[in-house]
C-alpha cells in the first residue's frame, strides 16, 4: 500500500528537464524573489500533462497506481513524477520540512526495492542507487582533493609575486623556481639567481634604500590589484562568493533554502577570488572558504544523481559530508574533519553520513596529497614534531593561554558584529570595493615592514610552533650560543636568549596588535575570508611569546620550586612552540567555540597523544571564559546578524514557557484561518488564502467542532487551484473543495468537485497547548518541523511555526524579535 | 510559572534517603519482581508526609508554590521531591520516558538558576551543579582507567602463573620476576633463574617428555581451576556480570531498566571473574567487559550527584561516556573510544556528551599510562610500527580479508546465536558450570601444544602485527638468511621463508581453524567473555597467512607485471604485520559491524594516516558482505535474542504500514481502556485499572466525544489512589475522580474529590492514524517515547507503545513477535 499519510507522489516536485535548481543568481537584496514563479515551473500551458484529477481520484491509497496506468504522457519518465508541477517544492529563502523529505525519500526507496524483484534491469537500478551515495562521495573527495591543491599552488604564487618573478618561467613560484636551479646549494636556496625580487628587475639592485622602496610599492601595487579584482569578481558574478561561507553552510544544513548560494558560478567565483583574496596578503584564511567550495562541489555533483538532486534532506547529507571534506582538505585532518562537520556544522547526522564523510574526507586528503602543493609530500598543513614532553606544572601557562583565548573570541566577536552592524546601517556598506581597497592598503603599508605580518598566516603559523634545532637560522632561534656549557651533549637545551630573539619577539608583539586590529574589519568584507587562520596566528604568536618568556624564566631561574626537578640546567624543559599550538587552539576555540574537533585537528597536526592534554585544558578554558561573555560562536552571531531561521542545537531551551504562550494566533488576534473539508468553494478558498499571508493552513471537519484533519501548503493549495481551473474541465469559481475521501452527495446541475485530499498532509503534527515550550523546541529540533499544530482537548487552537519559536526565543532574551527575517 | 504539562514535581521520585536503585540484586529469572513495592518505596505508613491533597489542589499552576509554601515535613530536604512516593520512578524491565526525564532535569536546572539570584549560597550551588557533571567524568576516568590498570596487572599475573612461579615472590609475574635479576642479558631474559616453570619446581628439570608433560598438567589444572573460580563467583553473586555486557549496555542506553546490571556487586564479581576467565586462557577478550565495568563505575559515581542520581536521562549520558572510557582504555584509543560509544553503543548522544566523553576517556587512558601495566609506558595496546609504505595493488589482497572478515562475522554471528539458543532451550542451559569447566578444559588441552593458542591472545595479536626486524627471534620471522646478496643494505627486504617459518605457518593455521571454533562456544557462557581479542586474533592469523603468502609470491615472482616497478629484488615491499591488522580490522569489523570507530581505533594504534586507507577499504567489504547475510551485528542479535526493547537506530524502516495498522486496539479487540475526565468514581477507576494489563491510560473528556485530554501511568495512577486512601481524609470507593482544572459542582454530601490533574500528564504525544509508520518510528527514536496516542479527526482512535512498533517489525521480517519481551 502506498503512504497516503505523505503521499510521496503528491510531494515529489515536478521538475524541469534542464533545471538547476541552485544555480540561479541572486543578490541578498532580492532575498524574497519568487523563482518558482519564473524559473522552476515549466509553463503551464505546455500540456502534455493528465489531468489532474486522475492523481487525487485515488483517495486514500491508490494515488500512485492511478498515476502508472494512467498512461503517463512521454515526458514522465520518473514514475514519481507528480502531476502538479511545483507541489513540493519549496520557495528561495524557506525552510524545508524534514520529515516531509525524508519521508518522500523513503517511499522512493520502497519504490525502487519493490521494482528490483520485477527485472534485472530494476535489480541493477536498485544496486546502483545504493551504490551511488558512495561514488558521489568518492566524487566529492576527488574534486574537492583537486580544488584545494589548485588553490594551494596558486595562491603560493600569487603570493610570492608580490615579492618577486621566476626568470626562468613566471608561472614557478620562489621555492619552485629555485628547485629548478641546479647551483644553489641547500643553503643558498632561496637567493637563487633564477628568482628576482622586483627591485632586482627594475633598479638593477636589491640593497640599499632605493631597492626597499620598490619592492615595498610593488608589493603594495600586488596586493591591491589583488584585493581590487577579488572583490570585483565577487561583485559582478557571484555576491554569495563573500565571507566564510561557514553561517550560511550551518543555516543551509539546518533546512534553510538559499538558492545559488551553492552554485556552480559561486564555486567557479569564490574559487578564483579566495586565490586573490589570500594573495593580496589581507588577514584571512582560506579554511572556512575551502569549506565552503568543498560544499559547492557537493551540491553541483548532486545534480548528477536523481537520488540527491530531487531531496532536499538527502542532499543535506551529502553536505554535511563535504563540510568534513573542506576541513578534511584545509588541514589535512580526515577525522578532526568530520567531527568538525558533526559537531560545528551538521543538524541531521545520521551514522550513514559518519561513515560517508569519513571516506570522503580521507579521499580528498589523498587526492590532495598526490597534488602535493606543499611540496613535501605531506599530509597536513604544520606539521610539528616536539621533542620534549610538558610538566604539568606547564598546565597552568596553558591555562592562561586559554583565559586570552577565551578572552579575545568574545571581544573579536563583539567586536566584529558592532562593525559589521555598522557596514549594515551606515554609509560604510554601500562602498565595499572601495572598503576592501582601503583595508587591503593598510594590512600592506603596515605588513609589509615587520616579516612577520609581511608572509602568508600560514607561513607564519608554521614558523611559530616550529620547535628551534640547533641549526635553524630563523630569527626566532636566536639563541645565544653556549658551546662551553655542559650542555654540549643536548643541543636542544635550554639557552639565553640573544639579540635576534629580543628583535623576534619584538616584531611579534607588534604583529599581534596589528593582526588583532586588522582582523575586526576584514572578516565580513565582500571577498572570501576565512577566520581559521587568522585567528590560529593571534594565538601562536601570543603563546610563542608566552613560551619564551616561560623559557626565559626557567633558564635563569632554575631554583624556583616550580622548575625544581624537572627542568635542570642544561634540559630541555620547555618548548615555545608548544606553547604557539596551545596558543593557536585557544584563540580558535575561543572565536568559533570548537571543542573536540578543534582538539582532534591539532592532534592530527602534531600525531601525538602526549599533547592533547594542554590542548584540551586551553580549549576548555577558553570555552569557558568566552561563554562567559556571550554563548554565541562567530558563527552563530553571523546567522543571527543576518536574520537567517536557525535553531541552535546546542543551546537548551531554558524557559518554562507553553506552547499556549507561543503559538498564533495570540489571545488578541483574529481566530485561526482554516479550511473546512467540505462545504467551502474554489472562491472562498481563495479568496481566504490571498486575504492571509500564512504559508500554510488547517484543515478541520467543521469550524464549530474545529477537530482537525489534516494541512496544506498555500504554495501547494494555490498551484494546485491553478492547475485545475486551467485544465480541470469546469472547474470555477463555485465549484465545491472538499478534503474528504468519500464524494459528498451534490446536485445534478452543479459545478465539478475539486478535490485536493492527495495535497494535503494527513498526519500533521500536534502538540497540546500544556506542552512546555522546552519539549515542543525539542520536537522541532529532532524532526526538523516547519510548523506544529497546537490543540487543547482535541480541538485545534492554533499554530507554531519555526519562526513564531525564534522570535519567541529573542524575546525572552531581549532581543528584537523582528530580526528572524524568514520562515 | 511551573511547567503544568510535566510538572516537575509530580515526577520526581521519592527516594529513601538509603536507596541505591541499581544495587538490587536480580536474577534473569526474576524479570517482572517489582522491586518498587518492596525495597523503593519506603513504608506509606511511615508518616511525616504532607497531606496529598496540598500537593494536587493546585491544580494548572501552583503545585510546586503550594509544596514550598506548605511547611514540608524535615524528610523532604531537597523541594523538588515529590510527596506521592514513587510516582514519576519506574518498575524494573521497563523503558523510560526520555522526553519527560528531559523536561524533568530542565525544571530541576531552571529551579536552580532562579534561585541562584537569590543568594551567595545558591549561587554556588548552581556553579558546583553545572560543574558536577565535569567532576563525575573525571572521577570515572581515574576509577576506570585504575581499575583497567588493574585487570591489566592481575590477568598478566594469573596468565604467567599457568606456566610458573617467580621463586622471589610469587606476586610477580614473569616479566617482573626476570626484571629483578641483575645476571640476566637481555637475551635470556625469559629464561632467568628466579623463574621456575612447575616441571622445574617438581620434578627439577624442565627438559624432557615427563617435564612437558608436568607442565602440561599443571597448564590444565590453573585453566580449570580460573574458570571454576570465574563461574562460581559469577553464579553467585552477581548473574549479570558475564558476557560481554555490551547488548545490555546498548539497551540500557536506549532507555530500558534493568536494576543491579550496573550495581556494585556486578562490579566487583565483574572485575574478579575477568581476571579469572582471561587468565583462565579461555578464547576471550576484556575489551568488551571493560566497557561494562566502566559503566558500572558511572553509574555507581553517579549516586554521588543528585542530578544523575535522579534522573535516568542524565545517567544515561554519562554512561555513554563510560562506554567511551571503556574502550579508551582497553584499547588506549580515546579518540576511536569515543566514537564507539557514538557509533555503536549510545542511543541519545548530544554535544555535550561527546565533548565530555571525550575528556573522560582521556584521562582515564593518562590514568592507565601513569599505572603503566604493559610495562612499556605507551599507552596502546599494540604498538605498531611499520617501515614500508602499502601499493596501490595490495588493495586487491585487502579487499580479499574483507570477504573473509563479512563471511567470518555472518557466520559466526549465526553460528554463535543458534548455539545460544541451544543453550536456552534444551538442557545445555542448565548446567552453565559444567559447561564452563568443559570448553575451559578442551581449551586449555588443545591450546598447549601449539604456541600460538596458548600465549594469551592480546600476545598473539601483537606477534602477529610485529613487523619482522633483522635481529628477531621470533619463529615468525623465521626468514632464511642471505647476507650474500645484495640486499644486504636492505635488511629489511624481503627473504624467502625458512624452516621456521614453515613451522609457525603450520601453527598458525591449526591455529586459526581451533580459535575459529571455540570462540562460537565461548561468547555467551556464564563468564565474563569479550569478542574483540578472539575476533581479532581470527583475523590476524588469516591477514598473516595471506600477508607471507604475498611475501613469498613477490619474492619467487619479481618479474610478474603485477610487481614490477614496486617491488624489485632486495626491496622491502610486502609488510605481512600489515596484512595481520587489516585482517584483524575486517573480522572485528565483519562481527561487530563497527566502521569509522573501528579505523580510528585501529589508526590510533598505529598512529600512521597512510594506514587507513587499507584498513577502510577491507572494513567496508568486510561489512558490506556481512551485511548481504544479515543486517545485525552481534550484539544486536543478543539485544534480539534476549529479547529486550530495542529500537535500533541504524535501521531503517521500510515497510509502507500506517500508525492505524500497528495501533491497539485492533479492529477486533474491545475498545481503548480510557478513563473520562470527570465522572468516574475511585472504585470505576480500580477495577477499570485491575480489569486491563495496560501500563498507561488515556484520559478524555467523554466516552461520546473521545477528546484527548492527557495520559496517565498506571503506577502513577495506583500509587497515587493508594496513597489518597490512606492518607486523604474520606477518600472512599465512591468518590469522584477528576481530571479538570476547575471543581464540578457536587452535592454537600458527597464523598470528598480525588483530584488528579497533578499527575497527569497534560502533553501526551499523538500522532494521526494516517501517519505512515516510518515516520512514527523516527518519532519514537528521536524524541525516545514509550507510548503514542493515535487520533483520528481529532478523536482519539488508540496507542502505540514501543513494545507494539517491535512486534509490527518482527512481523514484517517474519520473526516471532512475541520474542519481544519487556515492555
Amino acid at each position: 500500500m502506498e503512504n497516503p499519510g505523505y503521499r510521496s507522489g503528491s510531494f515529489d516536485g515536478h521538475h524541469h528537464p534542464s533545471d538547476d535548481d541552485d544555480d540561479e543568481m541572486v543578490d541578498i537584496a532580492g532575498a524574497t524573489l519568487d523563482f518558482s514563479s519564473t524559473d522552476d515551473v515549466p509553463p503551464l500551458s505546455s500540456g502534455g500533462y493528465e489531468e489532474y484529477s486522475s492523481s487525487s481520484s485515488g483517495g486514500g491509497s491508490g494515488g500512485a497506481a492511478g498515476r502508472m496506468n494512467g498512461g503517463g504522457p512521454s515526458r514522465l519518465v520518473d514514475p514519481l513524477e507528480d502531476l502538479v508541477p511545483g507541489v513540493g517544492t519549496y520557495e528561495d529563502f524557506n525552510t524545508i520540512d524534514w520529515v516531509r523529505e525524508k519521508s518522500k525519500d523513503r517511499d522512493r526507496h520502497r519504490e525502487i526495492t519493490n521494482k528490483s524483484k520485477q527485472s534485472t534491469v530494476a535489480l541493477l537500478h536498485s544496486v546502483s542507487d545504493a551504490f551511488s551515495g558512495w561514488l558521489l562521495m568518492l566524487l566529492v573527495g576527488l574534486m574537492s582533493g583537486a580544488l584545494a591543491g589548485g588553490i594551494d599552488i596558486a595562491a603560493h604564487w600569487l603570493t610570492d609575486m608580490k615579492g618577486g618573478v621566476c626568470l626562468i618561467g613566471f608561472w614557478f613560484n620562489h621555492e619552485h623556481c629555485c628547485w629548478k636551479s641546479d647551483k644553489t646549494t641547500f643553503q643558498e636556496r632561496d637567493r637563487c639567481p633564477q628568482w628576482k625580487t622586483w627591485a632586482e628587475l627594475i633598479t638593477g639592485t636589491s640593497e640599499g634604500a632605493f631597492a626597499y622602496i620598490v619592492n615595498y610599492m610593488m608589493y603594495i601595487f600586488w596586493a591591491l590589484l589583488f584585493a581590487l579584482l577579488a572583490v570585483t569578481l565577487v561583485r559582478a558574478f557571484a555576491p554569495y562568493a563573500c565571507g566564510s561561507g561557514i553561517p550560511e553552510i550551518k543555516t543551509i544544513l539546518s533546512g534553510f533554502i538559499i538558492r545559488g548560494y551553492l552554485g556552480k558560478w559561486t564555486l567557479i567565483i569564490k574559487t578564483i577570488t579566495l586565490v586573490l583574496a589570500v594573495s593580496s596578503g589581507l588577514s584571512l584564511g582560506k579554511e572556512g572558504p575551502l569549506v565552503h567550495v568543498a560544499c559547492c562541489c557537493a551540491n553541483i555533483l548532486c545534480h548528477l544523481f536523481t537520488k540527491y538532486r530531487k531531496n532536499e534532506a538527502k542532499r543535506r547529507e551529502v553536505l554535511s559530508a563535504a563540510a568534513a571534506v573542506g576541513v578534511s582538505v584545509a588541514f589535512g585532518a580526515p577525522i578532526g574533519g568530520v567531527l568538525f562537520s558533526l559537531e560545528e556544522v551538521s543538524y541531521y547526522f545520521p551514522l550513514k553520513t559518519l561513515w560517508r564523510s569519513f571516506f570522503a574526507a580521507l579521499v580528498a586528503a589523498f587526492t590532495l596529497r598526490s597534488i602535493n602543493p606543499f611540496g613535501n609530500s605531506r599530509l597536513v598543513l604544520f606539521y610539528v614534531e616536539f621533542h620534549a614532553p610538558w610538566h604539568l606544572i606547564e598546565l597552568a601557562p596553558f591555562i592562561l593561554l586559554g583565559i586570552f583565548g577565551g578572552l579575545w573570541g568574545a571581544l573579536f566577536i563583539r567586536a566584529n558584529i558592532t562593525w559589521c552592524k555598522l557596514r549594515k546601517t551606515t554609509r560604510l556598506g554601500r562602498y565595499p570595493v572601495l572598503e576592501v581597497l582601503v583595508v587591503a592598503a593598510v594590512t600592506a603599508v603596515v605588513a609589509f615592514p615587520n616579516s612577520y605580518t609581511r608572509m602568508s598566516g600560514a607561513e607564519l603559523i608554521s614558523e611559530l610552533f616550529n620547535d628551534c634545532s640547533p641549526l635553524d637560522s630563523s630569527q626566532l632561534c636566536g639563541y645565544q650560543q653556549l658551546s662551553n656549557t655542559s650542555s654540549i651533549g643536548n643541543s636542544l637545551a635550554d639557552r639565553p636568549a640573544g639579540p635576534g630573539l629580543y628583535t623576534a619577539l619584538w616584531q611579534l608583539s607588534l604583529a599581534l596588535i596589528f593582526k588583532m586590529l586588522i582582523t575586526v574589519v576584514t572578516f565580513g568584507m565582500k571577498v572570501p575570508s576565512g577566520l581559521f587562520i587568522p585567528s590560529m596566528a593571534v594565538g601562536a604568536i601570543a603563546g610563542r611569546l608566552l613560551g619564551v618568556g616561560m623559557e626565559q624564566l626557567a633558564y635563569y631561574n632554575h631554583d624556583w620550586f616550580i622548575f625544581k626537578g624537572w627542568c635542570s640546567p642544561g634540559a630541555d624543559c620547555i618548548t615555545p612552540g608548544l606553547y604557539a599550538m596551545v596558543g593557536a587552539a585557544a584563540c580558535l576555540g575561543g572565536v568559533t567555540r570548537m571543542t573536540v574537533s578543534l582538539v582532534v585537528i591539532m592532534f592530527e597536526l602534531t600525531g601525538g597523544l602526549e599533547y592533547i592534554v594542554p590542548l584540551m585544558a586551553a580549549t576548555m578554558t577558553s570555552k569557558w571564559v568566552a561563554d562567559a561573555f556571550g554563548r554565541e560562536g562567530i558563527y552563530e552571531a553571523h546567522i543571527r546578524l543576518n536574520g537567517y531561521p536557525f535553531l541552535e542545537a546546542k543551546e537548551e531551551f531554558d524557559h518554562s514557557s507553553l506552547a499556549a504562550d507561543v503559538m498564533r494566533p495570540r489571545r488578541a488576534d483574529p481566530a485561526l484561518a482554516v479550511l473546512t473539508q467540505e462545504g467551502m468553494t474554489v472562491g472562498e478558498v481563495e479568496s481566504l488564502v490571498e486575504n492571509t499571508l500564512y504559508s500554510g493552513f488547517p484543515v478541520v471537519v467543521s469550524q464549530e467542532s474545529q477537530r482537525l484533519v489534516g494541512f496544506i501548503l498555500r504554495r501547494d493549495l494555490l498551484l494546485s487551484i491553478d492547475t485545475a481551473r486551467k485544465r480541470q474541465e469546469g472547474v470555477v469559481s463555485s465549484s465545491l473543495v472538499v478534503f474528504t475521501e468519500h464524494t459528498p452527495p451534490q446536485a445534478d446541475d452543479a459545478p465539478p468537485l475539486l478535490r485536493l485530499r492527495g495535497i494535503m498532509d494527513l498526519s500533521p503534527f500536534t502538540v497540546t497547548d500544556h506542552t512546555p515550550m522546552d519539549i515542543t523546541v525539542d520536537i522541532f529540533r529532532k524532526l526538523g518541523l516547519r510548523q506544529c499544530l497546537v490543540t487543547h482537548n482535541g480541538r485545534l487552537l492554533g499554530i507554531i511555526t519555526k519562526k513564531d519559536i525564534l522570535k519567541h526565543m529573542a524575546q525572552i532574551s531581549n532581543r528584537d524579535p523582528d530580526s528572524i527575517l524568514f520562515n
